[in-house]
C-alpha cells in the first residue's frame, strides 16, 4: 500500500486556472514571472503561484495552458468614442475642420440615435476584445446605449456622460445633457462592468458656467471628469482670443484640474503647463495615432512622464485612427517618444505596457480593481502568443510584446474571469449577425465619405 | 440543335487567373479597378480585364477568387538587412552607439558566417512573404548566402554587395569586399529572382577612395548604389569635423549622387540638400520605425515628396524595427508625415502605397519589371482581405488597406506568378523546420541581449 501525498490530490476547486509561460503582473511595473498560474474565483484573481504548485493545490472546470504566451493585465483604452465605429475610414487624409464640418458632423446628424450607438459600439467592442482590450474610457451621446452594447459584449467600460453647450439629437442644452447623463448613470448602477465619468467635451464647446457645474456634480457623484484638452494649436489660439488665456489655465481657474481629470491629447504644452498637470495630479490620455492622422502634432510624452504626469494610451475613435488596437498604440507611443525626444531610452517597452494598463486604471480611479495582475483585482486578462514564426526569435518577452507582436497575436481575452474572446471566436458576439448590422448603417453613411 | 456562342467556351489556357473584388494597379497611381481579373502566363501579367470577360476568354488550372480583397502590386521593402533576422529584439530601448557597440557588433562577430546569413535570411523571407512583401533591397555580408535563402523562399531580392573599409569575418579591406561582391554577383546571374547593387555601407565607414571605386564599378556593372545617408545628427557632425562638409555634399563631390543611388534614412536634411537629392534624381528609402526606435529623428518625407524626390519605404532590420512589415510601415509613414508636417493631407493613403510599390521599384531601376500591376510586368502580387470583422466597415479600399488593415489581413503572396504564401501556409518554407533552425542560433545570440 502506498502512502498518498495529500498535495497530489488537489483540494480547492477554482473557476478558472490560467497557466502561462510568462506573466507580466505590472506590480511592480517590470516584474516578469515565468511558468505561473492565475487562479480565478468569482471573477477575481484569487492567487498567483508557480504552475507546479497550482497543479497540486487547485482543480478547475476551466484550465487554459498558455505554453508560449505572455499573460498581461487586460489592455485599457483610455480615450475613445466607441460609437463612431461605423465611421471607420469614412473620411481620411483631411484637415480637422474639413473632416468635422463636412463629414463627421453631417453624418452624425443623420444616424445619431440609441440604436446607432448600440450597434456601432458592439462593433467597437468586438474589435477591442479581439485585440486584447478589456476596458475602455468612452465619451459619446446616448451612453445608456453604449452600456447596453458593452454589457452584451461583456467588456468593461467607463462611460463619459457627455456635456456640450449646443443642441444635438441627444440633448438640447448643458442642463439637458447633464440630466440625461445622470439618468444613464442611474440606469447602470447595478451593472458591475459599467462606471461613469462626466465628460465635458472640450474647452471650445463648453462654457465656463457648465464647466463649473461639471466640477460640482463630479464631486457629488464621486466620479471622474473626462475631456479633450490642448488637442490642436487652433484650440489654443481660439481660447487666447476668446478668454485671453490658454485652455489649461482656464481649466485651472475653473477648478477642473485635479486627480480626477483625464485630459485627452495634451499635444501642445508649455513647460509650465506640464508642471501644472503634474502638480494637480491630472492624467493624460495620449492618442498617438489620432494626433498624427489629424495632423494635430506630437505630444511630448517623454517630457510629461519625466515630470511625473500619469499618462495612459487611447486610440480615439476609428474615424481618426482607424484601429481600436492598443498593441499598435503601445508600439507607436514607444517609438514616437524616442524619435520625438531623440532619446532611444525614452518610453521603454515596459513603460508602454504600463501606460496601456495600470496607468490607465489609475487615471480612471480604478487601480484598486483593474490594471495589474494582483490578488483581489478583477481577472481582466489578455494572453498574447510570443512564438509565431513571423515574430521569432524573442529575447525579452515584454519588449517582444510591444515591438514585434501585433493584435494578430492576441489569443485570449478575459473580463472579470469570463472568457470573452479566444482565437477568433467571441463568446457573446456572432460575427455574421454583426456584419449584417454593419450593412444596415453603411449605406446611410457612405454619402459622407470623401 | 443550339448555336454555340464561341465566347462561352474559353479558348485560352492561362497559368493562373486571379479574380479580385478590388485591384489597385498603381498605374496610374490611384486607379482602382472593381471586379477585375489578372491573367498570369509564364510568370508575367498577360492581361487585366473584367472578371466577366475573363471567364469567357480564359481557363486555367489555378483560379483564385478574391471576393472581399484588394489585389495590389507585391510590396517592396526598399531597405533591410534580412540576415539580422535572428537579432529581432535582441537589444531594445538603447541609444544607437550602445546598441551597435555592446550588442549588434559583438553578436555579429560571433555568428557571422554564410550559414548564419542563409538561416536568418530564410526567417526574414518567411516574415516578408507572410506580410505581402515580394521583393527586398538588402545590404549585408555574404550576399551569396542571402541569395540562396531568397531563392529557397521564392522571393525577389536586390542584393547589395556590401563594401566597408574595415575587416570583418567576411572580408579584409575594401578591395576584398568588392571582389567578393563581384563573385557573388556572378554567382546569381542566371537566377531570375536576384539582382545586385553595390552597397558602400555609410559615409562614416567608407573612404573617399573606396566611394570613387564604387561609382566606377556600379557604372561598369550597370547596377545601382545603396547606402546609408544622413541617418543621425552624429554622422553629420562627424563628417563636418573630419571632412569639413556634410555627408551629402561629400557624396556629391565624389560623384555618388545620381538616379542610381538609393539613400537609406535621410533623416536630417537642409532645404538645399533636399533640392540636391531632387536635382540629381536620387531615391530615398524612408525607414520610419527604425528612425524612431533608434531615436535618429523623423525624416521630412512630405517636404522631400513636395520637392520631387522619389521616396520608397524600408523596414531596416528587425534589430531596430522589430517587424519586417510593410503594411505597418505604410501606415506609420502616412501618419507620421501628417503629424510631423502638421498637414493632414500629407502622404494620403495612395501615396503611401506608391512608396511601398512603384516608387521602390523605380528606386532600384526595376520599374519596367515590378511595382505595378501592368501587362508585361512580373506577376508579383499581394492580396489583402478587406472584410474581416475587426476592420469593417470600409468606404475607400486603398485608405482601408493603409489605415485599418494589418499584415494579419494578407491572404496571398505571389512572386513571378508563383504562389509563395497563402492563408498561413508557405509553399517552400516548413515552419517547424525553420523554428528548429532558429533554436540553433538563439542560444549563441542570447548573451548579447540587454
Amino acid at each position: 500500500m502506498s502512502t498518498i501525498d495529500p498535495l497530489s490530490n488537489p483540494q480547492i476547486n477554482a473557476d478558472v486556472i490560467i497557466e502561462s509561460r510568462w506573466l507580466a503582473s505590472m506590480a511592480p511595473s517590470n516584474a516578469l514571472l515565468e511558468n505561473h498560474a492565475v487562479i480565478v474565483q468569482k471573477g477575481l484573481i484569487a492567487e498567483i503561484l508557480p504552475i507546479s504548485d497550482a497543479r497540486k493545490k487547485y482543480t478547475a472546470s476551466s484550465l487554459v495552458c498558455l505554453d508560449e504566451h505572455i499573460l498581461i493585465p487586460g489592455l485599457i483604452n483610455l480615450h475613445t468614442h466607441a460609437a463612431m465605429g461605423m465611421m471607420r475610414g469614412m473620411a481620411d487624409d483631411l484637415p480637422l475642420m474639413a473632416w468635422l464640418n463636412n463629414h463627421i458632423w453631417p453624418a452624425e446628424k443623420v444616424v445619431l440615435s440609441p440604436q446607432y450607438v448600440k450597434d456601432a459600439t458592439l462593433l467597437a467592442c468586438a474589435e477591442m476584445l479581439a485585440s486584447g482590450t478589456t476596458c475602455f474610457n468612452d465619451m459619446y451621446f446616448y451612453p445608456e446605449a453604449t452600456a447596453l452594447a458593452a454589457g452584451e459584449a461583456g467588456i468593461r467600460a467607463n462611460l463619459g456622460l457627455v456635456v456640450l453647450d449646443f443642441p444635438t439629437a441627444y440633448a438640447t442644452d448643458a442642463d439637458d445633457y447633464l440630466q440625461k447623463g445622470f439618468n444613464a448613470h442611474d440606469s447602470w448602477r447595478s451593472n458591475p462592468l459599467i462606471t461613469s465619468s462626466i465628460a465635458p467635451h472640450a474647452p471650445y464647446t463648453v462654457s465656463d458656467q457648465t464647466f463649473e457645474k461639471v466640477v460640482i456634480y463630479a464631486e457629488q457623484l464621486s466620479v471622474g471628469i473626462h475631456t479633450h484638452l490642448h488637442e490642436t494649436r487652433q484650440e489654443i489660439t481660439q481660447s487666447e482670443a476668446q478668454f485671453g488665456i490658454r485652455p489649461i489655465q482656464r481649466m485651472a481657474n475653473l477648478g477642473l484640474l485635479g486627480p480626477n481629470l483625464v485630459a485627452a491629447h495634451c499635444v501642445h504644452l508649455l513647460e509650465n503647463e506640464m508642471e501644472l498637470l503634474a502638480e494637480y495630479g491630472c492624467h493624460v490620455a495620449h492618442c498617438a495615432s489620432s494626433n498624427l492622422k489629424l495632423a494635430s502634432g506630437i505630444a511630448p510624452v517623454a517630457a510629461l512622464l519625466a515630470k511625473g504626469v500619469n499618462v495612459g494610451l487611447g486610440t480615439d475613435s476609428v474615424a481618426s485612427n482607424n484601429r481600436l488596437d492598443m498593441l499598435s498604440e503601445m508600439r507607436l507611443s514607444a517609438l514616437l517618444a524616442k524619435g520625438f525626444s531623440e532619446d532611444a531610452t525614452a518610453v521603454p517597452a515596459y513603460q508602454a505596457l504600463q501606460m496601456a494598463t495600470i496607468n490607465a486604471a489609475k487615471a480612471m480611479g480604478m487601480d484598486n480593481k483593474i490594471g495589474s495582475i494582483e490578488v483581489g483585482k478583477f481577472a481582466d486578462l489578455t494572453a498574447v502568443r510570443l512564438g509565431d514564426l513571423e515574430t521569432l526569435p524573442y529575447y525579452d518577452p515584454i519588449a517582444h510584446l510591444v515591438y514585434s507582436c501585433g493584435r494578430e497575436q492576441v489569443s485570449h481575452t478575459w473580463v472579470a474571469g469570463e472568457l470573452r474572446y479566444s482565437n477568433g471566436v467571441f463568446t457573446n458576439i456572432e460575427p455574421t449577425e454583426l456584419k449584417e448590422i454593419i450593412q444596415t448603417w453603411q449605406p446611410k453613411l457612405r454619402q459622407y465619405k470623401n
